[in-house]
């Protein structure tokens, strides 16, 4: 940003340092994660190992640091006004530093996802080829508020062999930059190279350009975390891959054939459990072949859950509580005790919907009926489609990766959650004996 | 491009009107692709195996009309001046259209890669989660004048269930448009939409533009296929994923340990089998371990076999006939029968040497140590490398994948030759009883 100076060549030359200062630093950042990327991607699992084990510990040992730094954040948002979610987004106790500590270890105790074999063919010239895990290099992660984020996604990237490059947002800067120390010690402690995790020092919201145009090829991939609007600019303007979703635009389709009992408990866990989650159901979609039976007791057990129901005509008809859906509705997230709902005529017509409305990231459909689900499966383009299954569960954890980066709707690569084995991968090594080719 | 115009106000009119136009027709051709890509993504194996024996035989059948196209083509790249290199790629004969027939046919008989099982798990909840290769789309595909490419690229994309977007150079327009009919033709025998095909009926290059921009949302990845100056574009401008290798340089380093005889016939292979080809050699590194006894054999049969040698000190010592390489020549892509050799102080030197200047694509390493080798095959971070082995083995055929719609260097999603198999993503679809999330 230029600092406001009535002397406007003196003002432009020094935006221009700052500039140049910024970029400096921001390249020195990409080099030395590349390099550091390097040596990690050759470490042994044990080594890894070892190092998320001291990251453990070093976070345990520096809890008055991290908690008073993270005090610090708390304190000067809420000087800036920020909200509630915000500051409860924020705020570290003990309790929750010691989670990020344990939740470090369960990943060093994950497999090594470097250097799996994913595939072995012998040609007939006898060339043995394999395809092999590798880590994907230097992952750039820019996220907002959660101090939990850089222990997490740090400790993923470490044991998938990456280097991370971490960007906080401004409030919970000193936490971050808090606990990035107690990480790069861990490493040390390991013999690992420091630099595999480093915290982008400035708040400058120019770095997040810097870091989306890939640092001179020195970030191989950008992981946002956050809200809409940060995930919205990263889509927009990155000049390198992006493991990411926009929208978490889920629908739960109860189905000709299915059971009620089975499709209410779904449906309010899929609504209700978290309404703050990506894979939390945002429409609800009833055939109308099970409608006069299923309707009215699946809206019913949704009010009386306390979640609002917007409904077309059919839905309305059948409780008055059920206010009219707009055609916004059924593009809404809403992240909150709000559901949109609709008759449909069949599984095409409740397909078309999703597909019209839908954001690809996880779809359910409910019933007895296995050729209906097998074509739901087969047919509904989302990263994760699921039969007689809440949508909750769109979640690393829950698909037993022990832990997720994030979830991402783009179709390259990584696609629903973001494990260590999505943060790598492949390369070939062709095994002969003096092969020429013919 | 504006239309010199005095009136510069209709000018300009004129212009937006043909923006305009163009806009709008390559808007509809991305949202054809789309549609038509959803169907292919559904159609059974058999169905695609139909079509793709339909394509050839309409081939076959459309000799006549494909060769005068051709013709006229030649014709014209002719009275425009273009060189012998040019015609020759571009200029088909009824042995060339044959073989491309043929090629297509080969793409049928090759296994569906689309609905294969990646993975399998199921949870201590009971939830069975798999992970499916569906198809990744919508293919854009930017070319020179090689009018096999339509043909190739077409089929790979059919096979694995992806709608195609084709780009002809100006060069090749008319034949990649009597090529994709015949296609098209084939596609609708077998019950499949046309539009799984689509020549960009433009030549305007605001069209190749309007593709690197994703035609709004509806290309999933941009494969160009051609010379340096369209993959620097490609990589420039591209807001979608590419698949592509900007470079091929690949080194051959005879290790300490090298079996002198098998050094030679891969080093002559490496370099001398085909000059052109992404995959062939452009530096050799030999180990001063056996330099003494390797080093002027090696260079003696590069030198009789026609190749040009431009070497360090030590190289030239060993021959008049070797010139001085200069920095340069390690960075340079001869593609040609010239190659850059010098000596270096063992596996971390010559590591470090293709870390600086190769371009991931492959490398290879000759030795009989098995522990050297290990260590090449694992710190030499290319999509391929080799050991005892050519590195001209580089191609999606020899790697027993059919055929190969390029090869790639990037990391992600697909590296090294990018078959039928990667031309995939995938789905999780998750089977459940009524499993909810705690």
């Amino acid at each position: 940003m230029p600092v406001p100076n009535l002397r406007s060549d003196v003002a432009s030359a020094d935006d221009l340092a700052q500039d140049d200062g910024l970029a400096a630093q921001m390249a020195a950042i990409g080099r030395r994660a590349r390099a550091a990327g390097r040596t990690l991607a050759l470490a042994p699992a044990e080594t890894k190992d070892i190092a998320l084990r001291a990251v453990a510990e070093r976070l345990r040992a520096d809890r008055a640091t991290i908690l008073r730094e993270n005090a610090r954040d708390v304190a000067a948002a809420r000087a800036a006004g920020q909200g509630h979610a915000l500051i409860d987004r924020l705020t570290l106790d003990a309790g929750r530093l010691s989670a990020i500590a344990d939740a470090v270890e369960k990943v060093g105790a994950l497999a090594d996802p470097v250097g799996r074999q994913l595939a072995a063919f012998e040609r007939p010239n006898g060339l043995l080829i394999e395809r092999v895990a590798v880590p994907l290099g230097v992952v750039g992660v820019i996220f907002e508020s959660r101090p939990n984020v850089t222990a997490d996604a740090g400790a993923l990237c470490l044991k998938a062999g990456n280097a991370a490059i971490l960007r906080a947002g401004s409030d919970g800067h000193r936490s971050a930059v808090a606990i990035a120390a107690a990480m790069r010690a861990g490493l040390e402690a390991a013999g690992l190279p420091a630099d595999a995790i480093q915290i982008v020092p400035t708040r400058d919201r120019a770095a997040v350009g810097a870091m989306l145009a890939g640092l001179d090829g020195c970030i191989d991939v950008i992981v946002p975390r956050g809200g809409r609007g940060l995930v919205e600019r990263v889509h927009a303007e990155a000049r390198v891959p992006v493991f990411a979703h926009l929208d978490g635009l889920c629908h739960l389709y109860v189905a000709a054939g299915a059971d009620l009992n089975m499709a209410r408990t779904i449906l309010l866990n899929s609504k209700m459990r978290r309404t703050g989650i990506c894979g939390a159901a945002e429409t609800l979609l009833v055939d109308r072949a099970c409608a006069g039976t299923h309707l009215a007791p699946l809206v019913s057990a949704l009010l009386e859950a306390g979640c609002a129901v917007r409904g077309d005509a059919t839905v309305q008809g059948v409780d008055p509580r059920v206010t009219a859906a707009t055609e916004a509705d059924w593009r809404t997230e809403y992240l909150d005790a709000i559901i949109s709902a609709r008759v449909v005529d069949g599984l095409d017509a409740a397909i078309a919907h999703i597909e019209a409305y839908g954001s690809h990231h996880t779809d359910a459909i409910v019933t007895e009926d296995g050729t209906q689900a097998a074509r739901f499966l087969s047919e509904v383009d989302s990263a994760i489609v699921a039969h007689n299954a809440s949508t909750q569960f769109a979640d690393g954890g829950e698909f037993g990766f022990g832990a997720e980066i994030g979830i991402a709707t783009g179709r390259m690569h990584a696609r629903g959650p973001v494990g260590v084995e999505q943060l790598t991968t492949f390369k070939y090594r062709v095994h002969g004996s003096g092969q020429i080719r013919l």
